[in-house]
């Protein structure tokens, strides 16, 4: 079985695992959260590719063959060092969700939203324009601290996203026809964002997308092809043995919250300290 | 002229430093924001204990003679630890907020709002207990993020903070008369707490209490009581030599909110990096 490193800095990468576990169930997976050290999205892109690299090289020594960078803000800062520090083959989750939204896209106009450092990187706009499509990007601070309180669908949630979401979908861009969540944490918010959004929008969201290509890359593409959504296990809460979750602050508070990212408990999650 | 050392996790302990420099304005000050792994709120007892005082013995190596835990979160999990290994004396924000709120309560109850670690610590209720004042603590997690995004005077942080309120002046505390803002984010919120508090509450800042109890240290008491909001300084921005920083994330991004919170232009900012 293939042994798959994902890693963020902390719990928004769960709805990359989620989304793994369904499309490429048949791998070992070894998961690293920062949580000492998050959140990623509000700092400089030294500090995070600085985090991101130490994240990959526990990652290889604890025996992965394949790297998954489940977190836009490291995607977006810090690909390339990963890329050229690692041995092994890595997936970032920027290319997937923009070629899926490129796929979606008739007007070939998108909004991204995402964290302040993921934006201001422009990851996604020059991802976007290798195919003559056009974005507008937008921040959104606010909507992981509404996810990690629990908000994932409260009033001032919507109320919040509807602020961000009138601001994006603005001037040249209000027939836009794709939201792209460019932010691991937002999948949690679907209902809330496409209640919010114009209409005619189509979600497309970067967790799924980076699966897929996962699942491609291992040569399971028929396989899979539209299986989101749908049981794909038979015993979908036995993990044991097969996942293990690393992570830098509290072990309890990690399960606490990380139950309501992965939509199942997680039992195998050891405290580590990464030196600096 | 004494040295002072202030920290804290990233920008709220620069209202402190702003108190400071209303009531202390003669003394030399080190700031230190530990921006790189902000914010300490979320985090575990042991992470903000081992990050608190690694960031003290920055400053005592830096120099300074009285260390100021100008973070509500990293005083109420971390002060005996910080005493017990630094050799100057140590301040920190609850025991100087408490005492002012068993002052001015004169029904002795009080609702403390603060960080999710700062409230499971119950080190304001335990410090208020001392003085036979009850106490209802309640955590807001989404008024840093709030803060940091501008929107201090802004509809949905109004709604948020009403939320929050309305749950903590409840049941028995429906008659509390005092609103302590245990957290150096809070001063901003000033005027939103006022208006969606009850009517007869009086709002206690613990970083308006924590420079008094440093000036009364050091002396000034009789010079200085009541001086809040009075203009002490000739020249209020001619910090050059007096103020120094060091954060541990980017400078520039340090400077660009941190004015927010002092009310005046940083200028001599360094980067650094702690070895862990």
């Amino acid at each position: 079985m293939t042994k798959i490193g994902v890693f963020d800095s902390g719990f928004g990468g769960l709805t990359v695992l989620k989304a793994l576990l369904e499309l490429v169930p048949d791998a070992e997976y070894l998961y690293f959260g920062d949580t000492a050290r998050l959140p990623y999205g509000s700092k400089s892109v030294e500090t995070v590719a600085k985090y991101a690299c130490e994240a990959a090289r526990f990652l290889e020594q604890q025996g992965a063959e394949l790297l998954v960078i489940a977190c836009n803000t490291a995607t977006a800062l810090a690909f390339e060092q990963i890329r050229q520090t690692a041995s092994v083959k890595v997936v970032g989750v920027i290319e997937p969700g923009a070629q899926q939204a490129v796929a979606v896209s008739s007007i070939k106009k998108v909004v991204v939203i995402g964290t302040e450092a993921t934006i201001s990187s422009h990851a996604y706009r020059n991802a976007l324009a290798k195919h003559q499509v056009e974005s507008r990007e937008k921040a959104c601070p606010l909507l992981v601290p509404l996810v990690e309180e629990g908000w994932t669908d409260h009033a001032v949630t919507q109320q919040v996203a509807g602020i961000y979401l009138a601001e994006a979908f603005a001037d040249g861009f209000s027939s836009a026809d794709v939201l792209l969540l460019g932010c691991t944490h937002y999948p949690l918010l679907k209902p809330v964002l496409q209640r919010v959004a114009p209409k005619s929008v189509t979600l497309v969201d970067s967790a799924e997308s980076t699966a897929l290509t996962v699942s491609n890359l291992l040569g399971k593409k028929s396989e899979n092809a539209g299986r989101f959504g749908e049981a794909t296990h038979q015993h979908p809460h036995d993990d044991h043995g097969k996942i293990k979750f690393f992570v830098t602050d509290s072990a309890q508070k990690f399960q606490r919250l990380g139950k309501l990212f992965l939509g199942r408990p997680m039992t195998d999650v050891t405290h580590i300290e990464l030196k600096e």
